[in-house]
């Protein structure tokens, strides 16, 4: 048994700039490529979807189970700069970063590179913690602020 | 304003054969072609899950409702034959048999053809009523039957 | 035979104000929506990407032609907004502008509605003119601007 | 840096019946579990890609350069029994067996489990060798097959 694919996440905390950063690698599917045989623009976002719940995982919040407790974290805005094009089986590396403590709302910002290191594009989202139940905003959970925390004092 | 795509439904009581038959139109979206130039083969599943809602709807069956009111419909098998490919912005036909009265489980085939009238593939999907508080199955509700025995009569 | 579904485009030329504005409805299905309920956010770029190809088509260009004539369109940018969720079995409608004459990029801006005209979000996209076999942008090709002129003069 | 999602390969020469047998891990995405909170049906034809294309790359094959080399490998057949529902967030498991050793065709065959090891499908593919000049069938090229051939001696 050998790991081929190895999604591995890296977490810096950075003692100069407080942030959080992680590190995943995505190889693309052949439906994700499109008949000009580079990711379709829109699969960039299930892959960041990705990004951001490993990056959650890393610090030991299981986004399932926050969404199973009652609290969904949908996106606000999202936006994205093309900046090369990947392709078909690309390994890709996608580096997000919380660039500041979460409040009503969380941010995330994107990199994603290719196995020769060229930036394929950056991209940013906002999500808000909605109460399921009233499906209002509301403040983040204690118990997801109390992991995040650390990383931003 | 004009109508420039048509999905339309033609609804077939074959007094012959007892049996339901529906067509609906879709066009061939950018994100649903692959590097070959062709519709990826994972992508007609949800062409033949709008078939299958539009024939349903077509007999004054909303499934949307049906689940709303606690009666899930998944897919227990699903089966397909590829003939010919298609591509980007071809404009396909997909005519929808429901081959003979649901009771359990409801079987669906499949058609598509293409502008020239290609046979492009056939299919076929049985389907299986569950009750979505025992997640269990059970027999069609009668609202369901009900507008769907006229057919096979 | 009866049309169940309109994707239908609304072609205005606004006398006032220089730009192109045309419509589509598209309605939603199950493979879109997501364990919330809602569209998944991921999906309104292949919405985005029909209401434009499908602006475009009511200009008299079919964007398939044009990339078979070796000019490629991607996307450079893409952002969103999102102001209320939509639900499986939505009927949307996507308000596509085209808000001034394209040269060697091409920008669009989309507002999605529901049934209830209640706003689901706000989108723009610029694209590049790409040449197929340099792979380089170029300048929008003469047949593509010959179909748009007349909405800017 | 640590690995937290193992994407491996089990590579198996069974010396009693000639076949290939491996298996890789799958996290299900957030864009890919539907309403139901269940894995769109639709969707397991991407994991099956993904698994016969690592189980290529585990004998030495990328699928990648094939294609690059003109030769297609289009899915004739697919069938998919389902058996019990995966949900969102579930790392599940695919095995591939290459049942026999390919002429023209090969066929592939998946097992889906999920962590409790419980089976969620069945499936297996027939695809075609296609010279992409042609876009007709062709044999298995000899470097496909010099790999392949000691699974089946």
């Amino acid at each position: 048994m050998i790991a081929i694919i190895f999604l591995h996440l890296v977490r810096i905390k950075n003692i100069f700039n407080n942030m959080f950063e992680s590190k995943i690698q995505i190889r693309v599917r052949y439906a994700e490529a499109d008949r000009m045989g580079f990711v379709y623009y829109g699969n960039y976002a299930a892959y960041f979807e990705v990004a951001r719940v490993e990056a959650l995982r890393q610090m030991g919040i299981t986004y399932k189970e926050m969404e199973d407790r009652g609290i969904l974290l949908p996106v606000l805005d999202y936006s994205v700069k093309f900046i090369k094009p990947a392709g078909y089986d690309d390994l890709l590396t996608i580096k997000t970063v919380i660039p500041e403590m979460p409040q009503a709302r969380i941010k995330f910002e994107y990199e994603t590179t290719n196995e020769n290191n060229i930036l394929i594009n950056k991209a940013n989202t906002t999500l808000v913690f909605i109460n399921k139940e009233t499906m209002k905003p509301c403040p983040a959970p204690e118990y997801f602020l109390s992991h995040i925390r650390e990383y931003f004092e």
